[in-house]
């Protein structure tokens, strides 16, 4: 019953919550057990609270299902999906702590290719307590793991690099491919180990996938909103593609890093793709408006309403979806006040004129 | 004495030269045997010009010493430096084939992690044939390798890629690292073999070096000037950088795609680091100021003065390579003259303000 085999001193116990969004009991946290059992978990149960989701003996848990969610939030609940791993985002919403490392259920330990077990959570820490380097590229890639540095040709004066705000990380087996790729290569499996991580050059959108993904919330907890998705929503799969092009516009504005590469998690299971292809159909076009949109992206000081005004065009959903992150935003502010304001009673906009003295 | 081992068919070996800059004999050349003697060699040799440089039997060669460079070019001559492995330039400026692939004589064979011999040329050729994607990030690599593709979220539109100017392939061994850094780490050895191919994202810059390196010099090869380096000039060792910031940024402009990583070569020894400095310590400051202009460069229709005009206040040094990169375009265009003009005596000036039907 007990396992008792918890590192003598986990990085980040204290300042690290684990998300995970589900709709079925974890056993898959028994694999990860000796890796994750020292941190707090985060669960967030997706569509009918009526379910009883079991956690594995021995984890120090919190489970929010959708009537907690609408106990939490109130009328702003609509801003969290429904019945979608979106709803994943409640999760960094409630955390307290400064670091998130968010997994899906079906993502196990994989193997490096020596055969030893990774532990993908350490993996990200190191991502994130170390610098990235968006300015300019290192052909050698992450200039500050061991056996590695800046290469001839690399400018002095960009080698101490900016702060890291999120590290992605990959997946052995099963691929996150698109529905149409899903189809046509019904068995293709990633089996190549690449042993690197970089950071996605400033300027550059790139596919984010939530399902090993950490970040750094106090520098950009706000901006990894995962959207409106599937449930009552014109399309699905989007929620993470969304976050991610809204969170690396707003790190190169923040000359803030994101890398990519290591951690590998086992992903067990490849979706079923004519589902997939039902959720995905109408992103799949509607991503070709996004992306031009997210390329061109100039941030004023007080922008609230780009996405309705700027894709609203498009289709009325970006209408809503731009309500929904200014409530979201609104519920970040509320649940994680600025310091300043923790002990006033009114939640205040997050984007103030002034700077303020005590938040650092 | 003969060595029959041609493979039956090596890929583009009409349509492919190997340029070498070198001052010793060429033996480094046994090992590579198998795989390079089908393909035609361009020597071009270094410094002293009464020097014998010995070339192993069975490769099919062309080769020139600083006499050939003056005979060649005659005043225009100026434009390749004397004594410094930047004169490799001088062979992609007399090759006739569409196809170049430049490598030091300090580079061996490396092996992959299995211990299998790797055929850096064929690997070269497969990066410079596939597209390159540099306008959105793929997670998983390189998309049109086997086992791989593009993942959920990439946009369809640009799944087609764009043609690929560049290969950059790495080092295994001895790291391509400046003089301080070789200092500083004088027994960091490269180890690391990571499996990847990937494109250098548009608006990106990236430390090119010369040691290992293809591209295609029907799309690319006039940016591909090596400058002015070493004896006779303030500084040395800068003489990829400068070509690679050069192409890069046309790259870019022209929507060509730079690929960096695979594959690699074993680099046998590290220069002397005391030397490098001498060499390199003007180039350590004034890349500060270079990287800028280039990263802020807008090409106009007919820039000819770009670089006197913008970095000419920084050293009188970027006059003289202003001059240099013009007679380099002249010399250019005098031996490779565009198709409809290869009848006529008279060189033509490169860009023209008409478009030129036959040239294609």
């Amino acid at each position: 019953m007990a396992h008792p085999i918890t590192p003598l001193s986990p990085p980040l116990k204290d300042e690290l919550d684990i998300v995970i969004p589900t709709i079925r009991n974890l056993d898959f946290l028994e694999m990860w057990r000796p890796f994750l059992q020292p941190y707090h978990l985060i669960i967030v149960q997706d569509g009918d609270p009526t379910k009883v989701i079991n956690v594995p003996d021995g984890f120090d848990y919190e489970l929010y299902n959708r009537n907690d969610v609408n106990r939490v939030l109130g009328p702003k609940a609509s801003c969290i999906s429904f019945k979608d791993s979106a709803c994943r985002c409640f999760g960094f919403l409630v955390s307290k702590k400064k670091y998130i490392f968010t997994i899906d259920d079906d993502c196990f330990v994989a193997k490096d290719p020596s055969g030893k077990e990774i532990n993908a959570l350490a993996q990200h820490i190191q991502n994130l307590l170390t610098p990235s380097t968006p300015l300019f590229f290192n052909t050698l890639y992450d200039p500050y793991r061991e056996g590695a540095d800046f290469v001839r040709g690399y400018p002095f004066s960009l080698r101490e690099g900016v702060s890291t705000a999120i590290s992605h990380g990959l997946w052995l087996n099963i691929p996150d491919y698109d529905a149409p790729t899903q189809l046509v290569k019904p068995r293709e499996r990633n089996t190549r180990y690449v042993d690197a991580v970089m950071t996605i050059p400033k300027g550059t959108l790139f596919p984010m996938s939530g399902m090993n993904l950490a970040f750094d919330r106090e520098l950009i907890g706000p901006a990894m909103y995962f959207g409106l998705m599937d449930y009552g929503q014109p399309f699905g799969r989007y929620d993470d593609m969304w976050a991610g092009w809204c969170a690396k516009v707003i790190c190169d504005h923040l000359n803030l890093g994101v890398k990519t590469g290591l951690p590998y998690i086992w992903h067990s299971k490849a979706s079923n793709p004519f589902v997939n292809l039902k959720k995905e159909y109408k992103g799949i076009y509607l991503q070709e408006e996004i992306i031009p949109f997210f390329q061109s992206i100039v941030f004023s000081k007080k922008c609230t309403t780009m996405v309705k005004v700027k894709l609203g065009y498009v289709s009325h959903y970006f209408q809503q979806l731009g309500d929904a992150m200014l409530t979201w935003i609104e519920a970040w502010v509320e649940l994680n006040p600025p310091k300043e304001a923790s002990a006033a009673a009114e939640p205040k906009s997050l984007k103030k004129e002034e700077p303020s003295p005590k938040s650092t």
